[in-house]
């Protein structure tokens, strides 16, 4: 996501990345924060805080005083991330070995507890009178994402997952850190209880359509076409809506050839052009479309009780993230 | 440990086993919380919890008021224990399977998370005015527990481990969350700051002690002799107070034959009480009694500014915890 064109949101995405190289300054033990900053220095969207912090600015806070939350945020992320690929057996994340190819097992659990504890301690240093109900948001969306990851874990090993179940796991494991942010950034922002729910059910909303088009760009990026991460989540049996959308929808013989193709060991590229056919030609990829759309159009409305000016950087966002290719 | 001499002892364990129960009730995903639930119900000493309560009264607060925050610092334990089992290797703890090996890795990095974040919501259920003290002393706690573990495993792969890293590992691994354990109950009893820093020395000297003792007991005792996870510490590397200084007071035999046994795969019996033989020929367990004798008076002491008859419950404590064999 390219996010130059919008002063707020590029102001944003700086302010995080230069708190986030202040977070974790220790030098000792190397075997800890090596690891650490590896993983904290890795890049990506800052989706997370920069939703929490447009939140914040939208009910009228000031995004400065919700920067220390919204690196909370991005901490959890990146926590989550490194246990999630020692679970998955993943070993490149963001064209780099993930921490526990690079160093090993141990190194990553722990670094991830580590940095979990850091996301704790950057969430109290935010000035705000009821920091509690800060925390218990943010306790909420952690169990969440757990539950999610466990759900996940089940459905890999599952032979009929259904929408609903897969849905719920999604809402979990994706929606309910982006559902966090956004709750948190406007609580900071010092919307009441009301208003933070319609936030926390925007976030939702958006981390649906989020990881709804993860599963999308996954098939269809040419990029993602010659790596191998799709094979290899092909091969694990990793659930996505497009895989179970075609087990319903897809001919005898698609169905088939699909089965084919997941019993592997191995998957080739020419497999993967392959399932991507089939979920085209059984119009499994028009279906994820519409469902995204849904999404996207839902947490924009969500968002309509705030005046329009207030809600521009958050609807660009969310332009953003539904414009993307990677 | 025995607290049934102890009125007051007694009660803590149990009000803290009651209250353990009723922390992770959810059933589903039935893949996270069983795993949560075994590991949360497989009882053991409970002994910061307890002090954390021990410490609260002894300052004249209500330990009632303090047991959320207890039972935060056993989940934050039992969190500890399931990733570090997984990083050594550990397939028993308490004459159970451990996590990892009655589930398997993954399940049991989700479950000590979600632990985690179980112990963040008890300890926000603390009432107290000032409830970002009481966080910010468990964050320091649990960050100094995540390096003496890091320190741990350097040491693991080091072969000339002097005392003083040792030690420095062990006041960051068993030390700092015991330390915190008193500092927070003293806290939410209403200690002054200076008197909270005192509970936390007197923590870090009662958890060298402890850390040493275990040390000692591993070796010495004779229901442990029989046992296999010795043999499995001693052939990973694993360094003790013993073992570093048999390396530098045993003679140069000795030295010898401690070596052959470590560069072993499999450790025998026979090589456990030769190595038991040794330590006590070359002085090593006269010297660590001394250490652990000294850290006991340690914390003792660090008690005096107390009312002896309100610091009776600790003293007892300290004594149990000296006197103990397992």
């Amino acid at each position: 996501m390219d996010f130059t064109d919008n002063q707020n949101l590029n102001n944003y995405k700086e302010a995080i990345e230069d708190k986030l190289r202040t977070v974790a300054t220790s030098s000792q033990p190397a075997s800890l924060y090596e690891p650490i900053r590896y993983a904290i220095e890795a890049g990506g969207k800052r989706l997370r805080p920069i939703i929490l912090l447009a939140a914040c600015e939208a009910v009228g806070g000031n995004p400065e005083d919700a920067l220390d939350a919204g690196i909370a945020v991005e901490l959890l992320h990146t926590f989550t991330l490194i246990h999630d690929d020692i679970m998955d057996a993943d070993t490149w994340r963001r064209a780099r070995e993930t921490v526990h190819k690079k160093w090993d097992t141990s190194s990553a659990i722990l670094a991830g507890d580590a940095i979990f504890v850091l996301a704790y301690q950057s969430l109290l240093r935010t000035k705000i009178k009821n920091i509690k109900a800060v925390i218990d948001l943010f306790n909420e969306g952690v169990l969440g994402v757990c539950e999610g990851q466990a759900l996940d874990m089940t459905l890999e090993s599952k032979s009929d997952v259904s929408n609903s179940e897969y849905l719920e796991m999604i809402e979990k494991k994706t929606g309910m850190m982006i559902a966090m942010a956004a709750g948190v950034g406007a609580f900071i922002g010092g919307a009441k209880s009301a208003e933070v729910k319609k936030f926390k059910e925007f976030g939702a909303a958006l981390g649906k359509a989020f990881q709804l088009q993860d599963d999308y760009l996954e098939i269809t990026s040419t990029r993602i076409l010659m790596g191998k991460s799709l094979g290899s989540d092909l091969a694990k049996g990793k659930k996505t809506f497009l895989l179970i959308n075609a087990f319903k929808l897809g001919s005898e013989e698609q169905i088939e050839e699909l089965s084919t193709i997941l019993d592997k060991n191995e998957v080739t590229t020419t497999d993967i052009k392959r399932v991507r056919e089939i979920f085209e030609e059984c119009g499994v990829l028009d279906l994820t479309k519409k469902q995204i759309e849904k999404n996207i159009l839902n947490s924009r409305s969500l968002l309509d009780f705030i005046e329009l000016e207030k809600r521009q950087t958050l609807l660009q966002l969310i332009d953003l993230v539904h414009s993307r290719e990677k």
